[in-house]
């Protein structure tokens, strides 16, 4: 398995995996039925980077990284992670959120935030923690579950200064 | 003093409030050398709506309100306020969060989130918790206030739907 950059072409790959995840409606901040067009303009050109996560030459899984806030908020980064479905239980998620921990240093950020975790999405809420984020906030219902309603959502976040993983 | 609707030619008032409020770099997540152009786009093209107060005909006061984050986190929304630095103490802050609560409820949206309050701007973190917001997280050193260094980020959150204020 291998992590490298992503190129434009990419998109065909990863829409698959986008579309799934967000028609799902449980864990990503995006209108569930977003356009291809919108989507790859969310995830392949408002980040700073985009990256892929490949085997062979498939495409298993992507997360970007973008600045979260401008100005006085700037040194702190966020990214979106997201696994085929057939590839769960693998240890994607884990190995790009290590390599994208990596590259926000070297990109100069300081910290990295997930400002809306939802908290029925204990999986990953058990893996940031796992990986050393901190759940630094609680935001009462403010993610729409598509099939649970409204649920608190999770602000997780880690220095990333001294030491990476 | 009125709160209204802000329409184009407003920028011309709104400007000097926003650049000598960025510029201080102590409250707000723009750059604080953001341009006037990329200003007008922040503070009038990209949010849902934005209001200005003034008395007679001349602005003292000015805020957004923009959907927070997309899908399932549409219905919070994000304010951002700023008063001219001659009109504090007034009460236009005040004025201003209440108006714009009633907005929000006006346009659907169900709660109200400030995503990076500097932890050091206690009249704003004061102000807030008076209004019935709530200190549902903390950033650790997410602001990087232009001389204090690096500071605590709050997220302050309500929820509207009750009752306004």
């Amino acid at each position: 398995m291998k992590i490298r950059e992503a190129v434009e072409s990419d998109f065909e790959e990863i829409w698959p995996i986008f579309q799934a995840i967000t028609a799902a409606g449980e864990t990503y901040a995006y209108p569930t039925d977003t356009s291809k067009g919108e989507a790859q303009r969310l995830w392949m050109v408002l980040p700073r980077r985009t990256y892929v996560a490949e085997e062979g030459d498939r495409i298993l899984g992507t997360y970007y990284i973008k600045t979260n806030y401008a100005g006085p908020g700037s040194h702190v980064c966020n990214c979106g992670y997201m696994v085929a479905p057939k590839a769960r239980g693998r240890g994607l998620a884990t190995a790009m959120c290590h390599h994208s921990q990596q590259m926000a240093v070297e990109l100069g950020y300081k910290a990295m935030q997930f400002n809306l975790v939802a908290a029925t999405n204990q999986t990953a809420v058990k893996l940031w923690t796992k990986l050393g984020f901190e759940t630094v906030g609680r935001l009462p219902k403010a993610f729409c579950h598509q099939s649970k309603g409204y649920v608190d959502a999770l602000v997780m976040y880690k220095w990333l200064k001294v030491q990476i993983f």
